[in-house]
């Protein structure tokens, strides 16, 4: 660091990436990437939009919000568009938390949480998992913060029923609470349509993992307009352009075929419970995930020491080093071959 | 606005974009882009890397540091690629400034520095441009004050040499100093080669003017690699992807084709200095303009009265209503047919 730096930022520990390694080819299963590519669609108007790159993007994503609104079952003016969905995150840290208002999260979940609330210096109230992984919704209720909750979770890929993040709802009225979505078409229930009843609501999306756009960056804040007008605020306030030209293109053309899309996260959820089954016959143990990952353990290898093993065999995955979770290692859901490549390799570790 | 957002809040104005209407076609001139296309090049490259974006980008941008690098005459680390210069200054502005550390700018310059320093609490010192418009480096000397300052300065174009910059940038050793290079390539010198003399000299740089990409979203921070590595700090714990893989790989293919941007930048400056001559003959009166915009009053007709004019007849310009500058309308400089619509719309309104 330099001798510049504010001492606000003294302990800053930013999020660190899933490794993106050069040294040789991987079969990559660590960053939760979806294993098929974008339709066509989406690589003609990313060429369209390419030819007048020289002239600004629409700062306000008109074409990309009303095409999200009809795939979201909302207006234009209850949807943000950003660039990736960490993005609706930072914009929701910095418009609804302060000295006064922390963030209760669940303790393990996306490591983002933390680092957004140390950087913006944001008091964190981390409440534990149950000891089976699960989300308790009777432990966010009237908390007087901010609550954030991803469902389903990561890296657990459990998720909470729409009644319990409703009683989450009800029970903090004078709070936002920001569900995070960004795996729900993997197999959960999005609470988008709860944004008419609740106006704290925000659910945030990202098209990285379901809608093969994780390289195109983009993300979403769903909400009543009330609370699309403060992020978009603190938006014009950062970053006004935010979404490139060559993306909200994307997005459009990505939400035209939301088809296939979903076909896409089926064949995910398939080939996840095919290969959860295959793990658990070979001694695995897990979460019940509905999400594009699994999280497993097995009872003769450490973590650590699964994650080296398989990294050796040309197999990348990720490993937390956090003590709770130490045992596990997280594994995206890539193609039936990838998933073969993985279980080849586990049987010649085991 | 929601009874959720933070009180910080409370008094937010956030940046205003040039507008960017829609219903009817106009000539703008309001926005400082190129009239000039992308090159084949970044066609080529956008189209290669829209095939897989199925996976993240790489959140170091490692090929893109190393094409900046070579450019601008320094190492892969001492450059760090942002989504539009906006962010690097958002960044800039989180990293060096603070409660014990005010901003320092011109006045009269870009208006997203207020904006900027609003969002974050940040103790604002404007400091009044001369009578001539010109930046005095004499009044940045010894400010205890991290300090921008935009060369060419907009919307004036006016700019400061080399030497008058490392009088401020050695009267501020304990300070961060930003020069915002977003026009240099129309006219000024740039100060990058002063990063290896002076550890306290961040430059900013866009593409969205000089390369034909303001719709690509790509800025770029260049300093020492202590001043970098605070800034990516915050870069990654604020959105760690920032720069998307389409725009990346079009920003590589623009650094290799650097000599079309740079020919373009140059038949920009003879349109601009042709049109300023051409309104000079009118009866404009305005600043000596080094960027890829003109600055200029009429005597005989208020700037937002002009500016309506143009308006009605097809042509943007950006009028600002802020006093001091009202009579003046800052007119972007396009291909040579644009500046002859300006021109005749001029002649008929006079």
């Amino acid at each position: 660091m330099s001798r510049f730096r504010s001492s606000r930022f003294d302990r800053l520990a930013a999020y660190v990436p899933g490794e993106q390694p050069r040294e040789r080819k991987y079969v990559k299963l660590n960053t939760n990437e979806s294993p098929y590519p974008p339709s066509g669609a989406v690589l003609e108007a990313v060429r369209t939009a390419a030819g007048s790159l020289n002239l600004y993007c629409d700062p306000t994503a008109l074409k990309l919000r009303q095409a999200a609104a009809k795939v979201f079952g909302v207006e234009p003016d209850w949807v943000l568009p950003v660039n990736g969905s960490d993005e609706i995150l930072n914009f929701a840290f910095m418009a609804f938390c302060d000295g006064d208002t922390p963030v209760a999260y669940p303790e393990t979940s996306y490591g983002f949480y933390p680092v957004l609330a140390d950087l913006h210096g944001i008091e964190k109230r981390e409440i534990p998992l149950k000891g089976d992984f699960s989300v308790d919704c009777r432990d966010y209720l009237d908390l007087h913060c901010t609550v954030v909750i991803a469902n389903p979770n990561a890296p657990t890929g459990m998720t909470l029923g729409l009644s319990e993040i409703e009683e989450i709802l009800k029970n903090n009225r004078d709070s936002a609470v920001v569900i995070d979505e960004a795996y729900v078409d993997f197999g959960a229930e999005s609470a988008i349509g709860l944004t008419k009843k609740y106006d704290n609501l925000l659910v945030t999306r990202t098209f990285s993992k379901s809608h093969s756009l994780a390289g195109a960056r983009l993300g979403f804040g769903v909400g009543r307009p009330e609370l699309i007008a403060d992020l978009t605020a603190v938006k014009d306030s950062t970053n006004p352009y935010n979404v490139n030209a060559m993306t909200q293109a994307a997005g459009v053309a990505a939400f035209g075929d939301n088809g296939y899309y979903m076909d896409n996260c089926a064949a995910v959820a398939r080939t996840r419970d095919r290969t959860a089954e295959k793990l658990r016959r070979l001694g695995f143990e897990g979460t019940d995930s509905k999400s594009n990952f699994l999280f497993v353990r097995h009872p003769r290898i450490p973590g650590g020491e699964l994650y080296a093993k398989l990294r050796e065999r040309g197999i990348l995955v990720r490993h937390f080093s956090k003590p709770s979770i130490a045992d596990y290692n997280r594994i995206t859901v890539g193609s039936p071959e990838q998933m073969e490549a993985l279980l080849e390799a586990v049987r010649e570790i085991l």
